[in-house]
Order: structure tokens, then sequence, then C-alpha cells
């Protein structure tokens, strides 16, 4: 199959997750403006993205919830989930791995990284803090394949550069500096700054 | 002028943000196709927006680096800045309270609300922390137009419909429970796992 664009992966994502929590409430079919309401979207893009993953609902019910759920994983997913690791154990860090613990994700956190030896050796959220040292080491012995970079903004490109040499195959950089990396890397920026700004923009007055 | 579309928004913030860096680099012009290779996007994407905001480079030179800043400014900040609070001091309150200490912008975090007895009187990177009782009273009288919700997920809904009752204009949630506001409220949902499924999909060989 070819790969989906970058917006629809997200989207699915999106909508499994309001349809873990649609399920919970105990509905078992819901209609694509239904969808679009949890997210704030329109129907039609709910339409037109399950139709990419080739599903169809029903007239009469619309689509399955289960079904449906069952579906996005099965394209999203992968097999045997994938391996994550944290570079930087501040209070973002420990954010990041307390939001993963007990979710349902076929990702799991396996490693994290700091240079702190206060917390080299110590285990966070079930996850052991190695030294920066080790990490091409762990990396590739455990076979990990997604970074997330959590360090302050000046450490981040040495980070990202140590990343690359280990063959990592993604980063999410939660650093408020800008990162360049191979294309083979996929890395996706994440800066809380510019998600503030675009609020921002849109509640003032003038 | 008309409200620029949200992605538009959210660009011009990375622009600026990415044009910083640049300009500290001592560079005085870009062109398009640089700015789109900072940022992994099109120059296409590029000129569009920039033509949206009416702004046209020199085909010689291409963008003046601080005129731009200037001018993304003038669209996307208020005059006066605009007030945050954040709900939650966990690690992940913490986080992005300390992300924002000394960050060129024109939003400041003035208060933080939690429940736990041994936060409120306390400072938080500079920014005091009040018990959640104090809410309603405390964003009227500071005029804070926005806030970030960073409590568990079982605790995003309550607090939700409580910033809602107390006039609050935007609202970023970090929980990872999908909200519903009315809508005058302008909502933005951030979902890590999302993100991170995201790059998963991306990184995976089948």
């Amino acid at each position: 199959m070819k790969k989906l664009p970058d917006k629809t992966v997200e989207r699915l994502s999106q909508y499994r997750r309001a349809l873990l929590d649609y399920l919970s409430g105990g509905k078992q079919h819901i209609f694509s403006h239904e969808i679009a309401n949890l997210l704030h979207i329109t129907a039609v893009q709910v339409r037109r993205d399950l139709m990419l993953i080739g599903y169809t609902g029903t007239l009469r019910q619309g689509y399955d919830v289960k079904e449906l759920i069952e579906i996005i994983g099965k394209i999203i997913d992968t097999r045997d989930g994938q391996k994550v690791a944290v570079v930087g154990i501040g209070n973002l860090g420990r954010a990041i791995m307390g939001y993963f613990s007990g979710k349902r994700t076929r990702l799991s956190i396996v490693a994290a990284f700091d240079v702190n030896p206060e917390k080299t050796g110590k285990i966070y959220a079930g996850v052991p803090c190695y030294n920066l040292d080790e990490m091409e080491d762990i990396i590739r012995r455990e076979g990990i394949s997604i970074a997330v970079i959590s360090v302050p903004g000046e450490e981040a490109v040495k980070v990202a550069e140590a990343l690359v040499l280990t063959g990592i195959r993604g980063i999410l950089n939660f650093s408020p500096k800008p990162l360049n990396v191979p294309p083979h890397v996929y890395l996706q920026e994440y800066d809380m700054i510019t998600m503030l700004e675009k609020i921002a923009y849109f509640v003032k007055k003038n």
C-alpha cells in the first residue's frame, strides 16, 4: 500500500483516539458528521480520509466503531510495535513518560537518556535512564526506531546528530530549536510557542 | 483584515521562529526555498502564505529577514501581548512554564493553578500557583485570555468546563482527553501519542 499523506495519518490516529473514547460510552455505530464534531473538522474530510483507507460505512447506521478502530490499527500500527527512547529527563521528559504509561498504543518507551549522573541508573515510570554516552549501543541493541528529544534548545542539535548516527528512523523534537536531519530520518517538530501563538491570533479582538 | 487560515497562522509563527534563528547567523536576506528547507515544506507554500499577508520579496535578494519578522509580528501578535494561565502543575505544567521563560514572545504566563495544597502559594518559574477554587476570580482580574490544560485526563473535562465559565477565549489541551467547548472558545488539542503514532507509521518498514 502506498504511504498515506502526513495529515491523513495524523487524523487517523486522532479518529482512533476519539473512537475509543466514544466506544467507552457504549455506542457501536457512528456517522461521519459525528466523528467530525468530535474532532472539530468537516464530515467531508472524515469521509475522504476513510475512503483513502478503503472503509465505507452504511447509509443507515454509519460506521461500525469497533471495526473502524481495528482497521485504523492495521494501517498505522506495526505488528510487533515499535520502541521509543526519550532523550532528556527534565520535567518534559518525565511528563512524556508519565503520559505514556497505561496508554493503549503499540509504541513503548524502553530507554531514557540524560547527562546528569543523578538521573542515570534510575528508573522513571518503569523506564531505565542511561548516560548519553551509551545511547548508540542501547539504541542498536534494543532496536529502538524512534527518539523523542526533550533536552534544552542549546543541546538539541548535538543530540540530534548523535541520534542520526545511531541509525534512528524517526525523531519528535520537543526542544525549541528547529533541527535538520537527513531525509531518511522522519522529523516531527513540536514547538509549544507556535501552538500558543496560533491560539492568541484567533482569540485576539482586533 | 480577514482572519487567515488556521494552518497559515501556524506556519507564520514557525517562519518567525526559523527567521529569528537564521538572523542570529548574521544573514539579512532569505529566499522562499531557503525558508521552505528550514521547515521541510515546499517553496510554493511559503510564497503562498507570504502573499496572503501581502509580502513579496525581490527576485534578486529574496526576502528581507528583519522586515519579514516584523510584518509577521504585526499580524500574529497583539499590541499589548496576551496573558496565559497554566492549569495543572505536574511535570508537564512545569515543563511548559520552563519552556516559556526567556523566550521572545508577546505571550506571558501570569498564573498557574493546581489542587495540591503543597503547590498552591508557591512560585514556579516566576509564576504564582493558586488553588483551582480561585481560578475564575484570578482569570477575570488579570484579564487572562488563554489557558493551557496540563491536568490528568480524568480531570480535564471538569477543568475545561470551569475555564469556559471564567470567560476564557482560547484553550490548549495537553491532556490525553479530547474536549468539547462552545464555538466562541478556540480549542487546540495536542496529543503526544498522535504525533508519535504518525512518526511510527512513516518509519515502519512494511
